[in-house]
């Protein structure tokens, strides 16, 4: 571990504590950390670099920003089905960022540790002539061979997706002074995604693919597409909005528009065969968390959009490449 | 994962061919990888950031900026006694690197890969307004309770050293023009470490402590010192030096200081009782790795430096932090 900003004195001071559940993290003081993995399980790695002014703004609370760059790793495991164990934090800090900083970005590790049930197990704190650069890679398991992954989906699958559709995308233009949201609910989910931890665990043996929407529904969707080599159709009318969308007054085709091409919602979109509609309604209510049936996979490669059975002429999908 | 500089297509180009012997590396089409451990092993992480203009110059060749990125981290493995698996890339490029680059960078990855026998299984690529960042996370194995730590040096173990030490610091120096090496070998050792990833396997079960000397043997031993609560007496006369650091023409004293306080030579440090020392050389002799007695672990928590069986009393350990 190299010593920038954080120091020496710094990282037993802020990092260790989060490392204490994990024992092989060795309070962060050896070359390198160890853990095991349950008997026919395997390791699920996930790894995403978040940097200031390209992928959050800056002015963000610590405590968010670290909410964010855990949120979209934890996101990720949630959409292989994994259960979280440990994460690793690369952070490259400014020399304009101070102590007071990295104990409120400490405590949103923190928070969000205590929400999903994983524990920092090393890292490296380095300074920077640049930007803030935060990479986290995050470790969870899964048992050998059930991993949800994109390329199973099937002709005649459901289409699902958790939770609300858009507030990402309406969050950050709210962030930008674009929108205006008094109950403050769309900003929160823009910068601390919620990831469907639970959700992705519950569906192993049960979704054919799943992924995380982190692009807009369009553009994610295609990925399933791409790599089952099937079609969709979604039902423009079942998308999943907020209250908080819906109280912005927009028009239906400018919230249709946030969901299918915006980002950062971080719900998950996955397919399953019609007759476990029930174990997943199931599933949504044991783990608490809402989904909606919004299609069906389809031969061919394309994406149709529906509106009551009938397809939409008139609604160009920007997010979507066609391929 | 994220697509900047490298966009989707230079992923597919020059990534995911690093990641074909990793089959859960899906091709690093999906959201996250998967690996298995084998059986009454633990997982090894280790992370290590490298930053333009701080941990390295900027105007290396990008073959060799790539083997220090990898070989810091195998080297990490290395000091664990693990066995390298697989290794995970962020990578924040500036806007001025091109195509040919990162093909050459790739190169890099591709050769250290073959000689240590690892893959890539997964990553991150963005752009960055700042400069070059790689975030390396590598995962190795070790059978439980095997890895070798800093916290078991007991007084009367000896002390060892494998190859030469100061050449990572006469090699930055020969970079920076302060030196002159015709050779070419110095700035090699600085530029392209060489990580015992052999020998730290075949220490598991003989070295009581074992870490790799990135910082000086100084600042490093005093790692293990600390861990161990003992202290050291080292042997100055017995240092290595390459033919390369004494063909420089510096005094004995310069060469030692290099040794004691330079950096960045990825030596591995270990600690292990006057028994084994027959298996340690039959060891180096078949990992083709040599290795130096140095020194000692003794009562008290201080290093002592001797020359001939004698205290040096006139030499500073600059590196050294007394605790």
């Amino acid at each position: 571990m190299t010593e920038g900003f954080g120091e020496f004195d710094q990282i037993k001071k802020f990092m260790a504590p989060l490392s204490e559940k994990a024992k092989g993290a060795f309070g962060l003081t050896d070359d390198a950390a160890t853990f095991g993995i349950s008997p026919n399980h395997v390791c699920v790695v996930t790894t995403d670099t978040l940097i200031e002014t390209v992928h959050f703004m800056g002015d963000e609370p610590a405590f968010d920003i670290a909410c964010k760059a855990l949120g979209v790793n934890l996101s990720d495991l949630a959409a292989m089905g994994a259960r979280p164990l440990y994460y690793t934090l690369n952070a490259s800090y400014p020399k304009h960022l101070n102590e007071s900083w990295l104990a409120a970005f400490c405590e949103g590790l923190g928070s969000m540790q205590q929400s999903f049930d994983i524990a920092l197990i090393g890292g490296d704190t380095t300074g920077t002539p640049g930007p803030l650069t935060l990479s986290i890679t995050a470790f969870g398991e899964v048992p050998n061979g059930a991993a949800l992954r994109r390329n199973g989906a099937s002709p005649g699958d459901d289409i699902w997706i958790s939770g609300t559709l858009g507030d990402g995308n309406l969050g950050l233009k709210v962030a930008q002074n674009i929108l205006n949201d008094p109950s403050g609910l769309l900003i929160e989910r823009y910068r601390r995604p919620s990831p469907r931890v639970r959700l992705g665990q519950a569906l192993v043996g049960i979704a054919t693919a799943c992924l995380d929407v982190s692009d807009g529904l369009l553009g994610d969707l295609g990925h399933i597409l791409t790599h089952s080599q099937v079609g969709a159709e979604i039902d423009l009318e079942c998308l999943p909005f907020s209250k908080a969308a819906r109280d912005l007054g927009l028009k239906d085709s400018e919230l249709t528009e946030s969901a299918l091409n915006g980002g950062d919602d971080y719900e998950l979109l996955f397919t399953a065969p019609e007759k476990h509609t029930e174990s997943i309604i199931e599933t949504a209510a044991e783990t608490g968390q809402p989904v909606t049936k919004i299609g069906r996979i389809v031969e061919g490669c394309a994406v149709k959009l529906m509106r009551t059975g009938q397809p939409v002429e008139d609604f160009e999908p920007k997010g979507f490449r066609h391929f």
